[in-house]
């Protein structure tokens, strides 16, 4: 099992990696000191199946644990799960020293999460991720729940206390998810560090990727968010360089309706986007044909489809957060390894926007 | 205009005190160097007709603001009213950089409060209150909406940038409410200063309540919370204190039903209730007699309905926020000017409530 301690301006915690980890939860729980007067396990029935009850077995033996799960999917992070939730915690008389535990991946993440900041104005909650995915997501303390017009517009910053990570969960995991999750490890390569991005490309298929490159993958991502995050917990300065490729793949997302398309395979494509951009303003030397070929070959989608308008998804990015004062922020690379924060009008994104989609370079 | 800087742990921020300066909202607003990229004016129907348009063509003139009012009233602090603000705040394009601001009383505060806490996880707030309450809920970052099964239940703690509070508005408070707030400034008086509340004890009817004393009862109530909060932002110690009378007062306002009996209302009885217990357990030296004739003579209820039953109201507390591990938090008087915490069980708490409620000290 590794280690590693996220320093926060509000809180420090750590992230526990490993292979079977989850089997040693009482111990890991209990090495943190919390009062846990009582514990809102909460899962999603996908996950449940899994590891559910094996999870909640072992917290029972030591506290007074309940189990809720909601259904899998980014449509659980609604208004209406998180009022469920809140109401799962006043009946099972959780207190302000009470604590949730969130078994699953970002989406299960984020929205216990949220109900944990929110419920009595905060209390302890805890991570045990169960997709590569999380590994973004389970660090900086980011919770939100989605509104129709827009994900992730209702949210708070609750760090949690601990993070377990058990890589073994990932067993179970479909390849579409998987590949989802390396997006952002991929991402993480790309903004801070070029040997690690050179690892990843001589992975040629998602089915062959080991135990191993996955707790490296997932140190090694962790490692940098964290690094970024320390720095930055609110987002005011450098955390917005881990939003490389998530301008565009937010508004994607958005447009193709959450759950037509996984969150990794729109930041792909928003990373290619933002590789084309880098290319324009910042002439930053790419292969991008190389890029391509390779995304392409791990499964990942290499251009819009057709009926996706270029205006809508500028409109998108209007009301993304990052936004202001009707000016677009975008991360671009300098250099493989090193981003800078530019910003742009609408039309500026839509004409480089338009040019991407007619490029042809297979 | 008097001035008094709030200091926590997570910010600092001025309150302005005074009549009539609503008028110079451009002036003090423009003084505190905000973004302000947009302003959303929330405010309820009844402010509204007496203060809305007045505000929001001042504000207007300088900024892109947005008025949006909600039905007056406890039952405001919806999730559904939550969502409503979340709507207008995404399609007015609030961004991070934007700021909201309430204008009312406690109940707009808590609620567009909670809206600026989460919405893009976080901008800023700023409160214009209009109601003698709102000295206390405005001071301390407090904010919430209520759940169905318990008030201020899912909520956050966020401070607001300042707070521009003009006594001229309290001309038009139904004497209902001027009596809710005046519950809690003798609050304040009972648990911090003996000086304060000889004073107050002068006042014998709520309509004869001078401007001069409403700003005196303001400046002293919001130092007192000031000097309370300032040590103990996140309510892990001493801000408990500024919990007398609330335990049962919040199990009353519940079982009542909200709207039925004011806050104010309900937390007089419940420092009645509170100043009894003391008198048990710490022989706290009170003339409760001439307290209970006082508080009959300004309006106050002095007892409980019948109906109510002392067991709904131990379970009201039992699922307070402050009760943990099953154990009732109590603030008890050792003597005026000075409080001090204690827990009790259920069982000794229904006792002495069914004890005090067939006393007779009339």
């Amino acid at each position: 099992m590794k280690s590693l301690q996220i320093e926060t301006a509000s809180l420090t915690y750590p992230i526990f990696i490993g292979e079977g980890i989850r089997k040693n939860a009482v111990e890991l729980l209990s090495s943190l000191n919390l009062p846990m007067t009582k514990i809102l396990l909460i899962t999603d029935d996908e996950v449940d199946k899994h590891y559910g009850e094996e999870l909640f077995n072992l917290l029972h033996s030591h506290w007074s644990v309940k189990k809720v799960t909601v259904p899998s999917g980014e449509q659980a992070k609604s208004i209406d799960m998180f009022m469920k939730l809140q109401t799962e915690a006043i009946q099972f008389h959780l207190d302000r020293s009470s604590c949730m535990i969130a078994l699953g991946g970002g989406v299960i993440g984020d929205l216990a999460g949220f109900v944990a900041a929110t419920f009595m104005r905060g209390i302890d909650y805890l991570q045990f991720p169960t997709t590569l995915l999380a590994h973004d997501s389970a660090v900086g303390g980011k919770v939100a729940i989605n509104h129709q017009l827009g994900k992730n517009l209702v949210g708070a910053f609750h760090q949690p206390k601990a993070v377990i990570y058990d890589t073994g969960c990932l067993a179970t995991l479909p390849d579409k998810e998987m590949r989802s999750g390396l997006a952002e490890v991929i991402k993480h390569a790309f903004i801070h560090d070029e040997a690690f991005l050179k690892d990843l490309f001589t992975i040629d298929s998602i089915v062959k990727i080991t135990t191993e490159q996955l707790n490296d993958m997932i140190y090694k991502g962790v490692s940098i968010k964290a690094a970024i995050v320390s720095q930055d917990e609110r987002e005011e300065g450098i955390r917005a360089y881990l939003n490389f490729g998530h301008t565009l793949g937010h508004a994607v997302e958005a447009e193709y309706g959450y759950g037509e398309m996984t969150h990794g395979d729109a930041v792909a494509l928003g990373m290619q986007f933002a590789l084309f951009v880098s290319e324009q303003v910042l002439n930053c030397p790419l292969d991008r044909k190389h890029i391509k070929n390779w995304l392409k070959k791990l499964g990942f989608p290499v251009k819009l489809k057709r009926e996706v308008s270029t205006e809508s998804l500028v409109n998108r990015m209007m009301s993304d957060k990052k936004t202001r004062g009707g000016i677009i922020q975008f991360v671009l690379l300098d250099q493989i390894g090193s981003v800078s924060l530019h910003s742009f009008k609408a039309e500026e994104i839509e004409r480089w926007l338009n040019v991407w989609r007619m490029e042809e370079i297979e």
